[in-house]
């Protein structure tokens, strides 16, 4: 057992990716060109709209992706695979081409996410690493882009990192900051993907000082007026008022965690007001998700803390997105599409395009998706797939800011319904076009 | 922005801890001595029990918390506290005590699961590092140790890798193996922890090939009579027939993954045994979770493969740990017990100590929880805090292997009814006791 995180990728992975790399390597299988494709069925249970979020951090991630003479020798040592399989990986690197949906870009059921091209060896042992990160960071940016549209232009702050795995929290941070989240509590992330960090203080703070107004002198002290003072460990209407008497009307900001907070949000906006601390901000914080956001708009709120719900998906903790085989080379090198045959799940075999059609204001119709050869840009129709990878090297941004800029322009093309926070169906219609697939429409 | 993970996990922290951390250390307070606990107002909605785990991953994560030159001139850079705390920062080491459950441990609403003994500027700034932890590997622990009990006795394999964090995916195998899970997907667990790891095929395998003989002829060729065959590709009697045809009787298994298990599996082993595959194993696979399982308790299914439900916690993705302050020192060097004034919320302060009460057969009655001296053992009572850290030293085992040890032990004394999948209270209640608390009794 070892404690550090191997800066290596690889192992990250399903044991079965490397024995049926094993028999493929052995039937000669392995070698045969072939297209994997990432997509979803269908969106989380009556959501409106998808982002696609974890891409940035899977084209790092696949840097990294190497067997090295430490994960070979656990390899061998736990008999994973035999020997030439063992080889064949110690020389691993990704060779191949990946196009997908540019990070921050919104997605519907069956758009084809990710398209990876290569061998089937090379690209069947990418199925966990890609599927693992785009399925949290993607469930955690549907969850976050519904509170930033509920919180309505008021900002909102992502605090959940207790509330899932460290190194998810730093991933979440950043899926939240794609969507439009105004920073995080999470160091790390601010370091990794330089996602704004804040925070002041807990009750563990003024439960430590003799009283409140000793603890809010220290923080004031120590933060300067513009500090945001937590007002609800004892009553919150003394703190109020001790508050204002500590920083004065300057006060920055006053933070609520607990109770009714609609009628306390009034309570405390009246008592600041009455006290001349007309601009000293009220950010509230109890458990929030975004129907309780929404629930806030009517109240004085300045800003939203969110938590547990964020980093949970909001109900959707994983956003069930698959890596399929759609196509392979026979043994003529004519390439073939193939699906498994399920009542249950719809696959589509065939390498596919896709196209975001507009109308002539701008705004989003349908996602068209086809196989075969792609129509030409007609101007309203915008075609989703970009590189992502060419021969093996990374060829798109992998940072949160980009996805943000490309989140905030796909979001605003949708139409204004996106923006309900009921469940229902997809924002637009998913239709599958070209030879062989004509009409068929999946909602 | 860095793709690679810092060996040091001093940023997995939210900002806050840092700005308190600064306020304190500047008013004085920071050196007071304090105690910080760590438990659940409730378990998530219906559970018996709940089951620690993570800590074995704190205590190795604690080692790493250090606050080196590239920690520094991050937080620096962003401005995230001033120069004095950053020179307290830069010669961070805990050198206090923890107490807390042994990794494995059932435990109920209130519990003291880690008790923390330090001055407050070396407590604060644990606190997300440990809830995330905790919090995470808890939540998918209870999940997993009913998913076992449904199992009854039926090995259980983790595949859920691909719908989580990539790494909170690797945490996720380590906590299933913990209760009783026999295997899982995950290869990097498998380093790591020492968690059995398997599996054999996927669809694509059987798609690359020109036909299902093809394909099943070159994994039995590469990993033998005795691997699982993956039978619901296209038809999946066919795929049976074809299957022993291939591999013989002797074939190890065969794995369903779609459509309605119980009546395939049912048709299988007749098939099976028709053939004279009487030792044939039957896996399933598709989107199971303890009720799922438990439901195939009647058909002839020989393991579960479980993915999803179990990586998300089965619709309780997270514990909902807190951390709180409740004692410190005032000026005169005496300790105070403080909590903060909630309606809402059960907090109590004072250092806890707790006994897990069991009658004459060893069956567990009552958690009992109290503050001030702890009762003498009587022989029947079990105290539950154990050393985990003494003056900054790791002293408790952090391996998986143990912690399943002590997770097969405590469930074992739990009363019959924790086997009960449906929602209901827990399997048995919390008691405080003692000075101040007697007679309070949480459900």
């Amino acid at each position: 057992m070892t404690s550090t995180i191997s800066a290596s990728t690889a192992l990250l992975t399903d044991h079965y990716e490397l024995t049926m790399l094993q028999a493929a390597l052995r039937s000669g299988a392995a070698h045969r060109r072939s297209v994997f494709e990432v997509f979803a069925r269908r969106l989380p249970d009556g959501r409106r709209f998808g982002v696609v979020a974890g891409t940035g951090r899977f084209l790092e991630a696949l840097k990294e992706f190497r067997f090295t003479e430490a994960e070979i020798d656990d390899l061998r040592r736990r008999a994973v695979v035999d020997e030439p399989t063992l080889e064949w990986l110690a020389d691993y690197r990704f060779s191949g081409d990946i196009h997908g949906y540019a990070e921050g870009e919104c997605y519907f059921p069956g758009s084809p996410l990710v398209v990876v091209e290569s061998t089937f060896a090379e690209g069947v042992i990418l199925e966990t690493l890609i599927l693992s990160i785009l399925n949290h960071d993607s469930a955690v940016a549907a969850a976050a882009s519904r509170m930033v549209l509920a919180a309505d232009g008021r900002p909102c702050i992502e605090m959940g990192s207790r509330r899932t795995h460290e190194e998810a929290a730093v991933a979440a941070a950043r899926a939240a900051y794609i969507t439009g989240f105004a920073a995080s509590s999470n160091l790390e992330a601010g370091r990794r993907y330089d996602v704004p960090t804040t925070g002041t203080s807990a009750h563990a703070f003024t439960l430590l000082h003799d009283d409140e107004r000793a603890a809010f002198t220290a923080q004031v002290d120590s933060l300067g007026k513009d500090t945001t003072l937590l007002v609800d460990t004892y009553d919150v209407k003394n703190a109020v008022k001790i508050a204002v008497e500590v920083a004065g009307p300057e006060l920055g900001g006053v933070r609520l965690d607990s109770g009714d907070l609609l009628v306390q949000a009034r309570e405390v906006r009246e008592q600041l007001d009455s006290l001349g601390a007309t601009g000293t901000k009220i950010v509230v914080t109890s458990d929030l998700d975004e129907y309780a956001i929404a629930a806030l708009a009517a109240g004085p709120v300045d800003a939203y803390g969110v938590g547990t719900s964020l980093v949970t998906g909001s109900g959707a903790p994983t956003a069930g997105m698959v890596y399929k085989l759609v196509q392979h080379a026979g043994d003529d090198g004519q390439m073939i599409d193939v699906a498994k045959k399920s009542k249950d799940k719809i696959s589509v075999g065939g390498r596919k395009w896709a196209l975001r059609r507009r109308n002539a204001q701008g705004v989003a119709e349908a996602e068209i998706i086809g196989i075969g050869e792609q129509p030409v840009d007609d101007g309203d129709d915008r075609a989703l797939l970009v590189p992502l990878v060419r021969n093996g090297e990374v060829v798109a941004p992998t940072d949160a800011a980009s996805a943000r800029a490309v989140y905030e322009r796909s979001r605003a093309e949708l139409p204004a319904k996106a923006r309900q926070m009921s469940r229902g169906e997809p924002v637009i219609p998913t239709r599958y076009e070209g030879p062989g697939m004509g009409g068929v429409t999946q909602r």
